[in-house]
This record gives structure tokens, sequence and C-alpha cells, in this order.
């Protein structure tokens, strides 16, 4: 199940160290303006580089092969490519053998009867979510005038991200974060009843994150701890405009015209310097293995605008789906 | 979007004061042992009744319409039908024009112009979760002898559950909680890459359950504040047993072996008796409502059978789907 | 897979010997005016009694169970139920083992396990189809002011259809028949590119009525001896309309503005008095069958409602999705 | 809705004169051999370049973006594309105005509010079956060791096809034509109840190939004039072997182990060298279009490994589903 929404249905493909990457978008409206430029600024924010990241930089250059004429897109599927050029042609082999604890190497080798590709991480990557960046600069077309704008709430448990990841360098761990994303502009009515409520189809797409372990909405985990007559939010005009905002701007699964604000937890990046203990298929032994290659400290640093992409994709489907629930007579 | 997925498809309908409200479970396998019976425990545990919960009592007496021949699945479609009794012919109309905080009955208002059912909640009620519990007791059939078990961690901020509801009684007010969730016996395997993932497909049918807002696999929200050295799990065996289980028995998206955890957060039931303060369509001002009838102080009490079902009906069409990932040469 | 449609999904469920068979109806738009009454005349169409029927006479009273609110829908659900009423307790365990030919009995035993309900044809019966035409009683109020009539061409090879029904009463066989369907004021603009043709979508719906063994659009398999010159319709306005309709109303698999027509053919009922041979599970042998009971001489008298139905649900799809491919800048 | 499948779900995109088409497989089995060379084959057949055919003639090299590892599928999406080389740069801008009749230029230009990409056909263009071919021999090995052979039956109404031709092209005409496709060695019980019958899912398929205008299965349109007692197949033993084979393979929906067999009719190419009359946005009046390039005499030449691809991906799906129907206790 690598494809996702009703109306506006992504279907993304791609690994690690494979020929390329990307993402077809179906059921785009037509006559939006989309350009190869306009995907630049996303992936340039999801890129590695900066401190915490991994030293393998890749030009993640878009090329879109269909679905747009004359700058503006046609109604029909949007397919858009990275190539892969920055592979390494290290051994993986041993990952096969060996998994790394935290990954994925285990469940797809059991899962896929040995036949995954492991390189790299292979279709479990993060890297896969480049398509998912691309898809979500086209669904925030979609939702414009809509804003969608995450941030990083704390990384290792500070906000002092700065200081977390130079204690992390030292100790040559990993640590996660937990990011905030927001979304305004978005009229009321989008989300479905029951299974299609706005929670559902943003969490089933956030967590198809990699690193991704928990998500909360509005006033989230806390709502446990309050009382109904402090969590209700008043409603103070007709276009349901709320004094606070705890239910995170939806009700009943459906926008109510606030902000919809959740908050995601992403754990450490799995693959650390340090030795660790794990078991090896080939020896049938517990033993210990190191991790080498390039690796990100911090996986959550470059996780903002895959959020936001996540976030978009699942609202510009339930925005078309809104169109369809209209009175007709 | 009234259903659910790939495979074992459901599909949910009626309101809280209609004449009626079920499921349809199309998908099922064929020759599984089902009775009217068979639904009684869980739909006993859903019950109100206990202290905390609603006055209004339902016979909730389940009726297969169709999918059951001779004690046993068919593999055709099960129709499971509840008759409403006990509705109230009070006037709803007051929540038609002055709605409630915290309820649906705002954005079902303008998400369906006006044409919604607002009597007792309509197809936005608890009750309706109702069909829910009801395919997930087939659900729970598929995934046999796999076992799910939910329970309540705290309520109202403590674990000491009856004191938290005496203290809401006193306050006429109403208090959350936050339940956790325990699959065991699950083979590795179950779910598929990015979209599928079973983080997603969980979600996406949690958040199904009316007033839950946050949910977290594993060690959750924890996870932002751990290392990854002491994160990952170490893999103790070819069969994926791991040491600890911060991972909630799920990486990559797929089940290795180990039990899945995951916790919800559930808020306090917003209808209290207490007046709140929400806008009046009819007079176009924020007055005073006082919101009467029969309430759950705390509608988490009754949701642990309906958590195992959202969880079960996920990992039915999980399983399912796993089986057609297969190597065939 | 007994659901349809990606918006305007329908999902159908019983057995034509079980407690209940119906519809559920996701995605209807809210506010449209529906009632019981509004079901009758295409149930009566649909029913037995004339010349060349099943003598089995069913009251067929559709229960609107959900999604109706103040006589119009609410956008909620809408579950149709009938009852089973007339159902003769005889014994057909020995179609299980001596399967009928021209009938699902072999493949639903095999398919199923043996676990199939084999009684009355089980879910495999024409009978199924109440709930097709309780469903495109809905789609064609969403797709008013368009209009769909269905009419029977020939019967028995003939359009002297009262001789055709005669000649196999007497002769003790049944007979098979050609149907044409005519949808007249439709928009430019339904259908979706390569997969969600309008000849794709409706065939497929059409292909679930038992007996329809083909399809033809426009010209159909005429267009096979034809030259493109004399196959090509001529546009004559802005508006579409064409002097021929060879297209049968669709190009590129969207509707052109002209009627959209096609026809099927429908196969003379499997069941019918004369002795037949077919394979006895019990002996092992190939032996005499006759099929006792109460059957239609020809299926095809009654077909003309289902197959508006058919063609109803899968337009009234199209049409909510279509409004979903619009230019927004 | 460019997507098709429940399980092996294929998602298709490109244009004529496009940067690239293809397609994205998801749902394969993990396990099985594939090359680029695999579809050389099936690509040949569909090729141009013999009497008949268009003089374009394309490279149409596959290559294998993803889900390939070490020459077998690896459970992960398999992403196939194709470069468009030979694409003229001519003017089509005559077309957007002056649409060609029997083509998608008016319907394709209202839908999308103006916004297709109407050079060559843009997404409409039969071109676009190179990826459908490409899925289809993923498919086919899915299926193996089923085989699916389809042939041509007539052309302008005539088995003598060299004689057809040869007559078309001296009064510069186009012609059609009707196909056979023949499945052999599929098991009993693919297909599901309803709406997933074998004859919907294919016909669902079969359409979404440009200029397909009818299908029937076994006997087709043959049995509206036969009596049941002819029609019926005996069934002669235990695996469902019939004498004859009206039903075409399929009863109930579902296979019965005999080949299914199924026809289709193809309409004569729209695009000829004769003038035309047609609508002219720009003038307002119908005025005489002579359509110039390159064009196919009759495409149901090249259509035999396109329909093959069509019933493939459909049964292939169909196969993947029938796994998750089994009795478990």
């Amino acid at each position: 199940m690598n494809t996702f929404g009703n109306i506006f249905k992504i279907s993304i493909f791609g690994e690690s160290h494979g020929h390329g990457l990307g993402i077809v978008v179906d059921g785009c409206p037509s006559g939006i303006p989309l350009s190869e430029e306009d995907f630049l600024e996303d992936l340039q924010r999801r890129k590695s580089g900066g401190k915490g990241t991994t030293p393998r930089i890749e030009g993640d250059e878009p090329e879109i092969l269909s679905g747009v004429f004359n700058g503006r897109t046609t109604g029909a599927p949007i397919a858009v490519l990275f190539r892969n050029q920055n592979t390494k042609s290290k051994d993986y082999s041993q990952l096969f053998d060996h998994p790394r604890p935290g990954h994925a190497d285990f469940t797809a080798r059991i899962k896929y009867g040995g036949y995954n590709d492991y390189t790299g991480g292979g279709h479990f990557s993060g890297r896969i979510t480049l398509g998912l960046v691309a898809a979500g600069v086209i669904a925030k077309k979609v939702l414009a005038p809509a804003k969608i704008e995450a941030k990083i709430l704390e990384i290792g448990g500070t906000s002092d991200i700065n200081k977390a990841i130079e204690l992390a360098q030292e100790t040559r761990d990993s640590i996660g974060g937990i990011l905030e994303c927001k979304i305004s502009g978005l009229p009321v009515g989008l989300g479905e009843p029951f299974f299609g409520s706005v929670e559902s189809v943003i969490s089933s797409a956030v967590f198809s994150i990699p690193a991704v372990k928990g998500i909360e909405f509005g006033a989230g985990f806390k709502v446990a701890k309050m009382t109904g007559s402090f969590n209700n939010d008043c409603i103070t005009n007709a276009e349901g405009k709320t004094e606070s905002n705890n239910a995170g701007g939806i009700n009943g699964g459906i926008t109510n015209g606030n902000d919809i604000v959740f908050r995601i937890t992403v754990k450490p990046t799995p693959s650390i310097s340090l030795p660790q203990e794990t078991y090896n298929f080939k020896t049938g032994k517990v033993e210990q293995l190191v991790v080498t290659g390039r690796h990100d400290l911090c996986i959550a640093l470059r996780v903002p605008p895959v959020l936001e992409a996540a976030a978009a994709v699942a609202l510009a489907d339930l925005s078309l789906i809104a169109q369809t629930v209209k009175r007709v007579f």
C-alpha cells in the first residue's frame, strides 16, 4: 500500500540506492501553475548538510515527467522523478544477515522472504520521503490560500537545539524530537464522518514518515487531565471561531474553521556509530554490530517539510472530497 | 467515508436516534464460527450503567442479517443490525441553533448545509461505535489466536479511578483518560510499506472513535527524549524477539513479532451539566447553554472494547493483505 | 468486493433465503428528498408476477434505517433493508452436492471451501439486486434532471416478446434477451481518464448483475465493420452535439453531452424444469438433475430497473468525482 | 482515476508528447524474476511498423526504476519508465480549437477547462497503453503458469486481414476489428461476488484501452438467442470441467476452471486523412478538418498485447485477493 487518497491519489516508489524514486499524483485539479522550481524550497529544507544531518548530499533535482503543460497542471497524473546519484557502492550484505536494531532490516527480510532491497534501507529508507515532499508541494497549491507550517519544538528533550546536537555529537549517539504543525486558513467542513475524520486521515499520512511514533491533536494527551468545562472550546461567532483551541481545529472529525494544530514525536535515528547487540542470522548468535556509513544524528531536524507534506496530501484529498458533499436540491 | 479496509472492508451506518445502526463486513474469510452470542461480551463491556456512565440503557441486541450459514461465515458480506429502542423524543432543535461546544453540532451543520440529523448527535454520536464493536468481534476471530486487550491507565489524571469519578460527580463536570492497548501473538510481517504502515492503519481506525485526540506507539512521546542507543530494541533471536519494546512491536511499519503496544488519550465528554457559553445562530449572540439529558461523565470508561475493535479491524485487514505478499517462484 | 464507488460508495449484502438483504450508500450528498415511497416504482418494475417470471412474490418493502432526516438525506450513510419473507424451507442440500449447470453452485462451493449459503442461490441469487435497485433510486436523484431509461429490445431472438415467452413455456425451457439503456441530460465531462472511463465504470457495475454476458456502447460490435469516416460523429456546436451517435455519448472515456447509449445481453435463466446432466460430488458421477422450485422463464424481463440502477450508481459516482476536477486558479 | 486494483495496484501516467510515460505497480509479490528484457516481446508486438500501422517508430525502451533487486521483485513498488523520443514539434493548437471527431479533443477541453495537453492526444493517446503493456508483463508472471493469448478475429469485417488493410489504404480510410482473448490454466475461485465479478473487473480494465466499444464473454451476445438447456454448460468432473464453454469460464462472476474467453470490438482509428466536418471553436462554425500526421489505419492490429495486459492486471489482482478468502478454522 504505497498509495494514498481517494481523489487526490498519490503513489510513491523508489529505493535509497536504486535508479530513482518519485511520486505519481492522480486527481490533481487542472489549471494549477506548476514547475520544477516550485519544488526547490521544500526540497532544500528537507536536505541534509546542516549540523546533525548526514554528510550524504544529494542533488535532489526533480523532473516533472507528466501532467504539466504550458506551466499548468492538466488534470492528468503528475509524475515527478528524482534520480539517485550519490549512492555508495559499498557492501550492504552484512545488514541482511545482521539486522540493525530499530530498522526495518529484520521485518522486511521476513515479510518479503529475503527478496527486499536492503542496500541503504531500500524502500524503507527515509530518502523515499523525497517523493512525499514533492507531492506535498502540489497539495499545498491545491489547499492555497491555506498555509501549512511545521516547526521543531524540542530536540533531545530541550528547546536549545544547538546544545542538544553538540551533546549527541560528543556521545556519538542520536537523538529524537517533537514537532508541531499548524494549518491555518482552511474552511469549515473538511473531513468525513467516522473513518474519514481529519485526525484519521492526517495521522494515516503522518505515520508513513519513518521514525514517527506518536501524534496528538490540539491539547492532545493533556486532555486526559482536563475537565470538560475547561477543554470545551467556546464558539464565538457564526464562522465557528473559538476562544481556546483545545480541539486543534477539529470537531467530530471535521474542520471547525480554527487552526488545525498537531504535534508528533520523532524517534532518534536508529543508525548510530556506537556498537550495538543484535541477532546475526549467519552465526545464529547475538553479536555486536557497528553501523558504518553516513547518518543523521537527529532525523527530526529534516522532518518539518516532510510533515507539512503529509498533512498537505491528507487535507488536499479531504478538500476535494468535501466538494462532493453538497445539497443539490 | 464511512468505509474502512482494503480486503476486510467495513461499512458503518446509523444514527443515535434513528431506526437502527450497524455494520456491513465484506471480505471476511469463510468458515469462521459466528453467532449473535459472540457479540455479547464486548457489547456488555461497552455498555453504560456503571458509575460515571450514562443512565440511558440500551438493549443493544445484535441481529446478524447475512453472511452466516449453519453457524459459520460464508464469505459473503456480514451485516449486523442494532435497533434503537430507548430514544427520547425530546426536542433537539435547540442544539441545531445553539451548537454545543466540543461537539460536531456546528461542523456538521455547516458541512451538510443544515440537513444533518442533530438529534442525539445523529451520525456523530458515540453510539455509532456499537457497529465498530460488532466488526471488531469478527475481526478478532480473523486474528485468532492473537489476543487484543485494552485497559484504562488513568482517568482524570489519576489511576484511582473511583476517586476521579466521584470528584467529577461532585463538580458536575466530565473527565478524560488514557488507555493502553496490547496485541500479542501476531506473526512478523503484517503492515505494508509507507502509507500502509501498522501505525498508519491502526491510527486511522482509532481516530474514528469520537473523543480520541492522541495516539502513541511503544515508548511514544518519550522517544523524543531518548538516545538511539537506549531506544533501539536489541533483537535476540531468529523470530525477532527483542529485549526492550520501545518500538511497540513495529519496525518500518511492519510487525516485528513482539507485542504491539499503543496508548490513546480520550477527551472529557463535551456534554456537561454546567452552563457553557456558545454562539447562538438564532440570536446571533454568544449565550449560555445548559445541556440537559443523560451523559457519560467519563466516556473513556466505555472505550476499551471500542479501542480493541478499532485495532482489530485494522489488523485483520493487514493480516489478510499480508497473505498476498509472498514470493511465488 | 461487494462495494462499489469512490465517493458514492455502495455496499451490498444479503442472501436469497437469509434474514434480509439491502444496501448501504455512503457519500450521498445531503439535502436530497428521499422517502420509502420513492423506491416503490422501480421495485415494482423489478418484481415478478408477470408472464415469464417466477411465481415467488415478495413484498419487497424497503425500510430506510439511516441517513434520512425530516425527509431529506443528511450526508450520513443511507442504509436500506429488505426483509425476506416468502422463503420456502425446502431442502437445498441436493444442490450443494449436485451443482446446477450455469449457476454459481460449483464455483461458490470451491471458492468458499463449502461454507457458502447455497439455499436459493444464497448471495449469488438475482434477489440480491433488490439492494442495487434501491441504490439506483438514490443515484438517479443525484443525477437528476438527467434521465435513465432501459428497455427490452428482444427476447429469445425476437422483438415479439409475448410469442417468445409462450414458446418457452411450451418447451419448458428458458430464454435470454437484449436490453438497451439510454441516459440523457448529462453534462459534458463525466468520466475519468484511463481506468475511470465511463465505459469502464458502467460495465463494471453492469456485470455485477447476474446473467449479463456482454455489453456494447453506441454502435458497439458494429464498429468493427465500419470505416472511420462513417463511424466518427461530426461535432456540430460548442456544446458538443453530434449528428450521429456511434460513440454512444462517450469520447476518450468522457461524456460528450449526447445521450449515453449501451446494450447488454442477458443469458437464459440457468434454472429450467428440463432434466440436465451435471457432476454429482456425492456419487462422483455425471448424473441427471431436475431443478424444482419457482423460476423465471426469462430473467431479462425483470432486468430493466436493475440495469438502470447499475448505470445510475456508476454515473452518480462519476458525477460527484467530476466536481473535483476543476481549475482552481 | 488512473489507478486500478485493490492489491495489485497500478498507477499509469504520461502523455504522447511529454517527457515520458510509464507505470507504477504496487502490491506485486516479492521473489518474481524480472528484468528489462522481459518487457521486450510484448512491447515489440504492440509496436507500429507493420502494414496498416503508424510510421512513427518509437524505441519504447523500458527502464525499471525501482522494485527489482538482484533480478527479482522485492515487494516494493515497481516503476517502469519510457522516454518519449520521436515527438514531432509541429503545432497542434489547431486541434484545440477545431476538435477531431471521434477523439477526446472536445471532451478533454471541456472537462479540464482548456488546460489539457492536446499535443498528440496528450494523456488520451493510445501511446499511454505502453505502460499498461508493461504492467501486463508483470501481471502475467504473477498469474503463471496460466496463459493469456489475444488474437485478431477480423479486421474491417473480414478475416482476410491483408485484403482489408489494402482496401483501407486505397480509400485512405481507417477500419476496426474484433479480437478474442483466451486465458487458460487459471484455478477455480478467482473473482469476488457482485461488484468484483471476473466480468466486472476484466471489462473495467479492458475499457480503459482507447477505441474499445464492446465486450462479450463466452457465447456473448449470442446467449440472447439461446435457450437455457442449450446455453448451460454441463459439469463433467470434480474439477469443474464443462463440455461446452458458453459461460466463457465464469459462473456467478467466479472462474470455473475452464478457459476464460472474451471478445472485444475496436473502432476504426478516428484520425483519417479524409476531410471531415467538425465544429470550430474559433470561428463558431462547423468546418472541414484535415487531420495530418502519422496514423494507424487500423489500431486493432496493435491491440492484442494491450488486451492481454488489461486481462492480466485484472486477473492478477483477483488472484491475489482470492488468497484471502479462505476458511481459517
